[in-house]
């Protein structure tokens, strides 16, 4: 499974209501806090690799934390890495684990999510703390060779919404917290 | 909270029937797999440190993983220890974060244990692959001040059991399976 994912930078009430004219359903929203970890026997800045804790809170009201590896990228042409994740009972006492092995927290990047449904596509608002307003766009695909189509299907996407694909910004989140 | 735990050897099919006899209440059976790993950072056998994953079956048909984390002797006298532990979705993929960030899998403990209560008392009936077969008499008390009229109760417990508390054993499973 391939994930393909455009962002860029926009004012989120333009396009909420540009979603609403285009009869997008709207799938929910979420709070998120995802808290970064970096190792003490190496630089996951240097290595490529990230932990991370997601504590998510949704609008239904349930709520649940997630931990998640992320390996080094195996492949630099698909972006491809390893990637393991599974549901945590308690954030704080994951947190008092992590760092009573001396994994230190390195930033924490606070977000609330309002996801969309448009052609097949997943459209998501995000208001990120000290970060600013963007829209993300994704679906997955299942072979490489999907790619490319699936690529220009976002790319249509952003366009029925006024977005302008070449705004497009590769870098995460918390690499742009921690940039600002 | 303090926890008193007293462990003897013992033939589990003898000690079964008097427990019958004496009519103590069977709370229930599990088995259980407890992973225990070495950071890759610092030796735990050095650190007096523990992290496990411990995998859980009970005859209820429920399973479930936890992650405990248990720092070194902040007290020794009372043996008093920071612990830390919370519920994990799945063992296996837990088990691939951590390999992932060099934790290695030392050694793991399998042991079907059976559960009775016995005059405020819980006696576990531990029978552990390698290791052998073991009853465990415990109790919470609230304060340090009742330690020692815990304990005696359950040395009053392994008597109406039969057992003799001189057998008492201090050595955890894992050690017991690695000096085996």
């Amino acid at each position: 499974m391939y994930e393909v994912e455009v962002k860029v930078p926009a004012e989120l009430g333009v396009v909420r209501d540009r979603l609403e004219a285009l009869e997008a359903a709207r799938v929910g929203s979420v709070v998120q806090a995802d808290t970064y970890y970096n190792a003490p026997h190496r630089d996951f800045a240097e290595t490529d690799e990230a932990l991370r804790i997601r504590s998510e809170r949704s609008d239904d009201g349930t709520e649940e934390t997630r931990v998640t590896y992320k390996g080094p990228l195996v492949d630099e042409e698909t972006k491809t890495r390893e990637e393991f994740e599974t549901g945590i009972e308690d954030d704080e006492t994951i947190d008092a684990i992590l760092t009573s092995l001396d994994f230190e927290p390195t930033a924490t990047v606070r977000k609330d999510r309002e996801r969309f449904s448009l052609d097949g596509y997943t459209v998501t608002l995000d208001s990120v703390d000290g970060v600013g307003e963007y829209v993300e766009v994704e679906t997955e695909v299942a072979g490489e060779s999907d790619l490319e189509a699936a690529r220009e299907g976002a790319y249509d996407v952003l366009e029925r919404l006024e977005l302008d694909p070449d705004d497009q910004l590769r870098t995460s989140y918390l690499g742009l917290l921690l940039e600002s």
